[in-house]
C-alpha cells in the first residue's frame, strides 16, 4: 500500500524504500498521530464532507487503534514507509474501505507537522518536571550543606570564598532560564497547522480553530506554506535542549573533578558509580561524564538541524524527515540526564572539611583584605596593589594573610605614593586589622548584596527558591 | 598598566599579550561600558564610599570620554589588553589617581557581563527595526504583484498553484517569529550583573537595583556566582540569529534559482547584481549567494559558543572571552543581511507571465480534481488514485488535465472499485466537470481555509501584515 | 555481572544502568570484539601466562561465539552493560570459570580501541567500494550521454556551455579525492593498541608486535596513555565521512532542481521517485533529498564528536562512549547513499534536447566571443567590455549574439578607447566573425586545455576515468 | 573601477559593495595572488597571447607590486572589492593599459583557487614548523622532570601510577598524527587550478603543466568544472586544525586543574599567567584557557565551511566567499596556540613530591597486586574481585595496600570460590608478597610492554622522539 501509487510505472527499489522509510523513528508520534486524527474526523464532519455515521466509525476505528498503540500491540510495518501510512493501513483493516477517507483534506505534510507540535507540547511539559526535580534536588543539597564553606574559583584558581549552597543555587538559576525558555518555545510551537494541506490550503471548508481548540493549541497558523515549511520549533528546542545540556555538562564536571582525591570536596554514591574490568582500585562517576560528552552531542543535534533548513526553499522537502532524529534523541537525552543527575545530586556526599580546607588555600581573602584598606580611604587601584604585594611576600614566607607580621603591612603601606596608605601606615594596629580581615568569615559576611555570598543573602535566596518549588 | 600587577615577578611574554588581548574586539562595547561605570560611580557615591566630590570628578571624566569615544577620538591601546584597562587607563590621564577609585566594588567579571548586556539590548532594538524593514519589503512586493500565480512546489516539484502574495507571507510569518524570538532573549537578558564582584558579590554595600534602574534593566541578577559565569543570553541569541539567517537564506536559495533564466521569474535589479571578470554575460545574484553561505557561518558561531561553554566549570574562565567573535559578527551579518536582501526585494522585478505558465506546469491542478470527485462522493484514496492514473495518461498524452477526453475521465471512472466512481461514470457531463474543476483559478479559490491561498483569504493576510506594520 | 563490583557496597541504580549501557550500539562490535580476544588468547599463550590447554579451551569457545553472533544466535542482555561484559558472559557461559582469564593483561580501553580499529578498518574498504561503485554510475552516464551539452553556471546563472560528461566527470574527481582520504585515515588507524592496559601498559610481557600482526595491523600504537584517549581516527573518519557526504548533497541537490520541470533536464526513474498522500500529480526525486538533509546531520557528527573531545584529560573517559554513534550511524548513511546514488544515476534519463536549449540561453558564448576579439588583437578588459555592451544590446533586441547586425558590432568596436578595437572595427567581416565565434560548438572547443570541456578532452578524461575503473 | 561594468546599467548600491566586498580579509592573499600572476603571464607569453615585451613590462610591473605589498606600501582600496581587482587596479597605475591584458584566459574563479593553495602550502609549512617546537618543548620537559611519578587517571579518577615523561610523550604521538595529516592535505591541495577559467577551461593554448611547475605544484587539476568547485583543502585542512586544537585543548585542561593548588602538579610561569582586577591573589593560567576555548571555535569553522558547501551546485557560487575568514582565522589560532603553548611548557614548574604524593593516593597499586595473584596462578577475574574487596577494607582503614595487615589478605583469598586462590592462601608469605606487589615502583617497572610506563621503555621512547627531532 504506497499511497501515491496510481501515476507510477516501476514497483519501487528495496534500496530506496530502506533508504526513505521512518516508522523506525516517527512511530514515536503515534499517539499524537491518532489524536490528530481524531480531531480531524470531527472537523471533516462539522464541514459535512464526512457523514454522522462515518463519523462514529472512524473515530471508533481510531479510538481501538489508540488502544492498541498505547498497549503496545500494533506491529509496525516497514514496507509502510511511515507512521502515517502504518496507521492508516491498521485502520482499513479494522473499518474497511471508509478509511479511504480519513485523509480528505489533509495532507502527509499538514499532518506530520500537527503531529510533532502535539509531541513536543507533552515532551516539553514532561521536561518542565524533570527540571523541577533536578532544582528540588540541588536545593535539598543545599539545604543539607547550607553552611559548608569552599573556594569559589575564577580560571580555576581559588577566587574568593563562596558558600556551597551560594554554588549551588547558582545552578537553580541556570535551570529557571531552562525553564523559561522551555516555555517560551511551548507557546510560540502550541499553533494548529492542521487544515494548511500540501502547502496551499485545504480544499474544503473546514473551521481550523474549532479542530484546534479540540487539540488545545492556542491557535491556527496564519499561512499555509508556512505551516508545513516551518520547523522553527523543532531549532528552538533544540537550543534550548543544547543550553540545558551545557548547564548539565558544568555541573558534571565540577563533579568529576571534585571526586578526584586530590580534591575529595565530594563523595559520589556507589549507586551512581561504576568501577573498572581491569583496575580494581576505580570508583566513577560515570553518569557524570556520560552527561558531559552526551552535552556536545545535542548541541551537534542542533547545529544538523539547522544545516537541514539552510538554503532550503519553501515548501516539504523531504530533507525535512532529519528533522525526527535529532529531536527524539536530544528530548531522550536531555530527559534522562536530568534524572540521573538529581539522582546523583541527591545522594552525593560532601566531605565540609576538605571544602572548608581549600577555601582558606590561594589568599582567598585578599579581596576582602584591599577593601577594608579601601575603607580606610586607600584608592581601590592602590589597595589592590599593596595586597598584592602582601601575597607574593606571604606566599614566599609560607603562610597566610592573617599570619603577616605587622612589620610587613607596614613596609607595604609606607612604600606606597597614595598618601591615605602612608597615612594608614603610621596608624596604630593596622597590622591586627589587615589580619583581621582576613578571615574567610570575614570575608563571606561582607559580601552583603544581592545575590552575594554573606550567608545572609544565601539563606535568603534559598528560602525563595524552596518557597517557589513548594507552590508547585 | 597591568591592573594586576601586583604579585607577579617576570614581566609578561609579548606572545602571550599578543594571545590574550581582546581590544581589537571588545573596543566594541566602549559606550556601554562608560554607561555602566557611570552608574556604577552613581552607585558608589550612593553608598558613600565616594563623596559627592570624587563622584562629580569621575562622572565629568566618563562623559569625556565618552564624547572622546563617540567621536572616534579615543586610540586604543594593544598594550592595554582590553577596552576595561584602556577606558580606565584613559580616565586616569585624564582626571588623575581618582581613577584608581572607579574600581572599587567592581571586577571586569560583573562589569564585562554587564556591557555585554547593554550591547545586546541595544542591538536586538535595531535588529527588531531591521526585521520590520524587511517585513515591509516582502509586503510591499506582495502587495505591487500580489495577484501573481506562481507554482507552489513541494520536493521542489510543482504540487499547486499558489499565489505569490501567499508564498511571500510566509516569509512574513518567519521574520514574525524571528521578532518573538529577540523579544523573549531580550527580556531574559536585561537583568544586571553589575554588584556580583569577581564572583562572590561585591564588598560594599551597593543598592544594586538602583543602579539596575539607572541602566533601564528591569531587575537585577540573583546569584554573584551565576551572574559572572553566565553567557545564556549569548547563546540564545545566536540561536535567533542562526534561525533568522537560515529564513533569509532560504529566501535567497529561491531568488537564486528563481532568476535563473530556465526559470525566470525574478529580475534581480542590477544594483544587486554584480558581473564576471571574465565573462560579459553574467549577472549574478551574489547578495543573496552570501547570505545563504553566512547562514551557516552564523549556525557555526552558535555551536562554537555552545563548545566553549559546555564543561566549564562555574566562575569566570578566560575561555568565556571567545563570546565576543561570534556574538558581534553574527550580530553585524544578521543585520547587514536584512539590509541587503530588503532593499533586493524592494527592486525585484517579477516576470508575471512566466510564473502563471510555470504554475500550470506538472498538472498542478490535479488535487482541485480529485477533491471534485470527492465532493461528488467518492473516497478520497479512490479519487487520488483514479485522478493519478488520469495525470499517467494525460502526461503520455502531452496534454493538460482540462484537455481530457470526456471518455478517458469515464473510463477511469468506471475501472475503480468504488461504487461511486462507478455510478459517477454513468453521469452526464462528468468529463466536463473534471475538466472545469482542473483550472488555475478554480483550484486557487477552493484552498478557502484561513491561511489558505484563495485570493480573498490572502488579501485578508496581506491586509492584516499592512495594517501591523502601519501601527508601529 | 558487573566486572568490577569488587569494592562497591550499594547495588546499582536502574536508572544509572539504562543512562550507562551501551549494548544497543556496540553489539556491532561483536565479531571485530571476538577476533580481537582470540588474538589476545595467543599472546597470553605466547607470554606464558596460559597454558596451551587453557589458549585451546578458550579459542574453541571464542570461534563457537563467532559463529553464534555471524548467525544472529547470541541474545544480547541489556543488563551486561556492553559488547565486551555480554561475549564474556556468554563464553563463560559455554566454557566455564577459565573464561576468567580472557581478561587477563587486557582493559576494556585497549581492547575497545583495537575492536574500533578493526571495525573502521573493514567499513573504510567497504565504502572504497561503494565509492567506485558510484564513480561506476558517473562514467556510465557519462559515457551514455557523453556528448550532451548543457549550460555551465556560476552564480547559478548560464555562464558557459559544457559537457554534460565533463560536469559528470567533476564528481568523479571528488569521490577520487573522498578515496584518498579514507585511505589515509586507514593508514594512520591500522595500528594496534592491544597491551597498552587501562593506561599504563600491560603488566605482562606480551609480543604486542605479533599480536598486532595477527590482526593485520600495520603496526602498534607507540604510547599506551596515547592509544587508550586517542579517538583521532574517529574524527577522521567523520571528517572524510561529512565531505563525501557534501559531494553527494551538492549531485543532488542538481538532480532536484534538474528535475523540476522549468529545467527538465533529467527523469528520476519511478523506482527512485516517490509520490504525494494528497496530490495525485506528484513525482519526487526524495532520494536525492534525503541525501542532502543527511549531509548535515554527519556534518554534525564530527562537530559533535570534536565536541566530545575539546578539553578531555589523557586516559578513558566515560565521555568517549559517545563515539560510537555518530562514527556508526554516519558510516551507514554514507554507504547508503552512495548505493542509492549509483541506482539513481544508473538509471537516470537526460533530455538532450532541454539541455542543449537551455545551453544557448544567457549569452553563454559571450566568453568566447571575447577571446575571439583579443585573439584580434583587442585588450583582454576591452574586449570583456565591448562584449558585455553587445550583450546589453542583444538581450535589448531580444535576440542571441549569433544574431547581431554589423553595425552593431561595429559601433561596438569603434567607441572603444583600444585603438585595436577601433582598427578591428575598420575590418571587412567584423560582424561575420563576432557571429561565428559566438555558436555553442566553437565555444566547446575553444576550452581546449588539460581539463577543459573541449570534446576532444572530455574524451580523454573519460578514457583515462574508465581505464583506471577498469584496472580495479 | 568594476571590472565586469559593462553591461549594467545602474550603478550599484553602497549597501551591496559594503556587503560583497572581501577586501578586508583577502588581503592576505596578496603575495600569493602576485604569484600566481608572474606564472600565468609567463604561460600567456609561452602560448604566444602576449609578446615577449609585453610579458616583461607586466612582469616588471608585478615585482614592483611584489615589493610594495611585502613592504606594507600598497594601499587597498575598499571600493575596489577584492584582491584581484586591488592588485590588478595598481598594476594600471603602475604600467597603464597593458594591465587590461593580465586577466586573459584567466578568471578571478580559477585565479583565487590558484592563490589560496599557494597560501594554504605555505601555511601548513610554516604549521609543521609550529608543531615540532611543541614538540621539542614536551621533549624537553620530559626530559628535565623524565623520573617523575604521577597518578595517571581513567574517568579522573586514579588509576595508575605513571611517569610524567610517558604522559608527555602521549602528546607528542598527537602532535605526529597532526602533522601527518597536515603532510596529506598539502599533497592533495598542491595542485594547480590555473588555466581553469571561469569553470569550462581556458580559451587559449595554455601550457598549463608548465605554469604549475614554475608554481611549485605537483601537477595540474583534471577537471575545470571541479577545479573552480572545489574547497575540500579548505575543509580538510580546517579538519586537521580542528583536531590540533583539540589537542592543545586537552593539554590546556590539564594544566588549568594541575595549577589549581589543590593539585599543585605544576606552576604555571609568571610570563605565562595574568591576574584579576578586582582580586590582588590571583593568578590565572589564561593562556591555557584560552586554548581551550578556541578549540571550539575552530570547529565551528570547520561545521560552517562543510555548511557553506552542502548543497552547492558546482561552479562558482559566491557562498564560496565564506571560505576565507574561517580559513585564516583558525591557521592563525593553531599557530599562535602552539606557540604560546610551547612558551608555557617551556617554562612550566613541576612539583615533584605533590606529583608522587598524588600517584600513591587511590590505591593506584591495586592491579599491579592483582596481576601478582595472577602469577601466582589466580584466574584474572577472581583476582580482580579479591583485590577489589582488600581496597574496600583497606579504605575503610584508612590504609594503603601496601599496610594490609597478613590475615585481611588471608582471609579475601581463603573465601575465594577459585581453589588456586585458596591454595594462595595457606602459602607461607602471601600477605607480605602481596604488600611488596603494592608498591609504586614495583608498578611502574610491570608495564613492561613496548610503549608501557616502565623507565626503561618511557626512556626508550624518549631517547627516539630526540632522535627524530634532532634529525630535522
Amino acid at each position: 500500500m504506497q499511497l501515491w501509487g496510481g501515476r507510477f510505472a516501476e514497483t519501487g527499489d528495496e534500496r530506496v524504500a530502506d533508504f526513505t522509510r521512518s516508522i523506525g523513528v516517527d512511530q514515536a508520534l503515534a499517539l499524537d498521530d491518532i489524536q490528530g486524527s481524531i480531531a480531524h474526523v470531527h472537523g471533516l464532519g462539522r464541514a459535512g464532507v464526512l457523514d454522522p455515521a462515518e463519523v462514529d466509525a472512524l473515530i471508533a476505528g481510531l479510538e481501538g487503534l489508540r488502544a492498541d498503540v498505547a498497549a503496545g500491540r500494533l506491529a509496525w510495518d516497514p514496507a509502510l514507509e511511515d507512521v502515517h501510512l502504518n496507521i492508516e493501513a491498521a485502520l482499513a483493516t479494522r473499518i474497511g474501505p471508509l478509511a479511504g477517507k480519513l485523509h480528505t483534506g489533509r495532507s502527509r505534510n499538514d499532518q506530520v507537522a500537527t503531529d510533532m507540535r502535539l509531541w513536543l507540547r507533552r515532551t516539553i511539559d514532561d521536561l518542565d518536571e524533570a527540571i523541577l526535580g533536578m532544582e528540588r534536588a540541588l536545593v535539598g543539597l543545599a539545604d543539607r550543606d547550607g553552611g559548608v564553606v569552599m573556594p569559589g574559583t575564577t580560571h580555576l584558581q581559588p577566587a574568593q570564598p563562596v558558600l556551597l549552597a551560594h554554588h549551588l543555587l547558582a545552578y537553580v538559576e541556570m535551570l529557571e532560564r531552562d525553564r523559561g525558555r522551555l516555555a517560551d518555545t511551548r507557546r510560540r510551537a502550541n499553533v494548529s497547522p492542521l487544515g494548511s494541506g500540501a502547502l496551499a490550503g485545504a480544499g474544503y471548508p473546514l473551521d481550523r480553530e474549532a479542530t484546534a481548540r479540540e487539540l488545545g493549541f492556542d491557535g491556527v497558523t496564519a499561512n499555509s506554506i508556512d505551516a508545513v515549511s516551518d520547523r522553527d520549533f523543532v531549532v528552538e528546542f533544540l537550543a534550548a535542549a543544547a543550553l540545558g545540556m551545557v548547564h548539565l555538562s558544568r555541573l558534571a564536571e565540577e563533579i568529576t573533578w571534585w571526586s578526584n582525591p586530590r580534591f575529595g570536596f565530594v563523595r559520589v554514591a556507589d549507586a551512581f558509580s561504576t568501577g573498572s574490568s581491569m583496575m580494581p582500585n576505580k570508583r566513577n562517576p560515570d553518569p557524570a561524564e556520560l552527561v558531559r560528552g552526551r552535552a556536545a552531542r545535542v548541541t551537534a543535534a542542533l547545529s544538523g538541524m539547522l544545516g537541514v533548513l539552510k538554503g532550503l526553499p519553501l515548501g516539504y522537502q523531504r530533507d525535512l524527515q532529519e528533522d525526527k532524529p535529532p529531536l527524539f534523541e536530544s528530548a531522550a537525552t536531555w530527559g534522562a540526564s536530568l534524572l540521573v543527575m538529581a539522582g546523583l545530586i541527591d545522594t552525593l556526599a560532601v566531605d565540609r572539611k576538605r571544602m572548608r580546607e581549600a577555601a582558606a588555600e590561594g589568599y582567598t581573602t585578599a579581596t576582602a583584605v584591599a577593601d577594608a584598606l579601601v575603607r580606610r580611604g586607600v584608592a581601590f587601584r592602590e589597595a589592590h596593589r599593596i595586597v598584592g604585594s602582601l601575597v607574593a611576600e606571604a606566599e614566599r614566607a609560607g603562610i597566610g594573610l592573617d599570619a603577616l607580621a605587622d612589620q610587613m603591612v607596614v613596609d607595604a603601606l609606607r612604600s606606597s605614593d597614595d598618601p591615605a596608605a602612608r597615612r594608614l601606615a603610621d596608624e596604630e594596629g593596622v597590622g591586627e586589622a589587615v589580619r583581621s580581615s582576613a578571615s574567610i568569615d570575614g570575608a563571606l559576611a561582607a559580601s552583603d548584596v544581592i545575590g552575594g555570598t554573606a550567608p545572609a543573602r544565601v539563606r535568603e535566596a534559598l528560602a525563595a527558591a524552596k518557597a517557589r518549588l513548594d507552590r508547585r
